[in-house]
């Protein structure tokens, strides 16, 4: 009894070792141009040198494009490629929804496994004001 | 007497209750022509979806000239009319100082409601350090 | 000996004091034609305005540039110049490995005083998760 105890207050200890040692942080795109596949590499090479890492980016105003489907970059490589590699590593993408709005743009553009978020700035924030690093590529 | 105790300890504790549920931001502009516009967005858009957030515009390089009287954005339309409008729902205009001097700027040029700080670099990073995000539009 | 330890104990105040006021910055340079200069003007800016900040600054892909031997700005200046009277102020500069990797380059062809970091984002990330600022000029 007393050994599962001891056992339980480990395994405690190192899951709450591990959520405390997981670095947090938002990527900010708000341009697909120039933004989106620096961004991207970055995210990886973020998750290879640092695999426990928690990623969201948020993507606004011309920085959702590379979200939508069929969505091409500078050199004509599907975006869909790298992106449903880092989504199956944990990252999230986020689509800011005033952005859909202004823009006139349906969710039925974007790739399935895109999230929503009611204002990309707004989001931005509160990620950082709950301890999230930021980085904008 | 009780009654009015239990009153103000009510009083006291929803103030700052929403000093607490504040969030606070600052956006860095550093280039009139690329950043202005879309920043200006991004902060009434921010203020739509969250009215409470507490926003500072921090102006550095050739960031500051949207505040100067009469400046005009790309497409021609008077930057004073959305500045004016943001000035009203709270948010803060800081000029660098140190721009001023580089570029010998006299602060006749500004609009009236612009603010000064003696270093943009530094105010963004005192602003983070007392809890303010950070977003570079 | 009791005034011994009564000014022991006031060193060790004004040192914490020191420590406790001492305003850290990270700075992220990834592009070196568009936010090198720019860049190496605002650290100069912010430790004339804050001498006593703790300013590091990372670059990240073609950011690094600017710190390889011999580098110029776009004006032709040599950015050795400006680097060291920052290196001299103690600034630290951070070069990314992984861009060292990708874009096969050696740590020879970099000013001697230039640092390295497994990943730049990630020391982006690590470095706000300890209390340090991000500006991105």
């Amino acid at each position: 009894m007393k050994c599962f105890r001891l056992f339980a207050v480990v395994c405690a200890l190192l899951v709450s070792g591990v959520a405390w040692s997981q670095d947090k942080v938002v990527y900010h795109i708000s341009e697909t141009d120039s933004q989106a596949l620096a961004g991207l590499r970055s995210v990886r090479n973020h998750l290879d040198t640092d695999p426990t890492a928690k990623i969201v980016v948020v993507a606004i105003g011309n920085g959702v494009d590379f979200l939508m489907e069929g969505a091409k970059d500078k050199n004509g490589s599907d975006f869909a490629g790298p992106v449903s590699a880092l989504l199956g590593r944990g990252v999230r993408f986020e689509v800011c929804e005033i952005t859909l709005k202004l823009r006139d743009l349906q969710r039925e553009k974007f790739i399935l496994d895109a999230e929503y978020t009611p204002s990309g700035v707004v989001r931005l924030t509160k990620l950082q004001l709950q301890g999230y690093a930021y980085i904008r590529p």
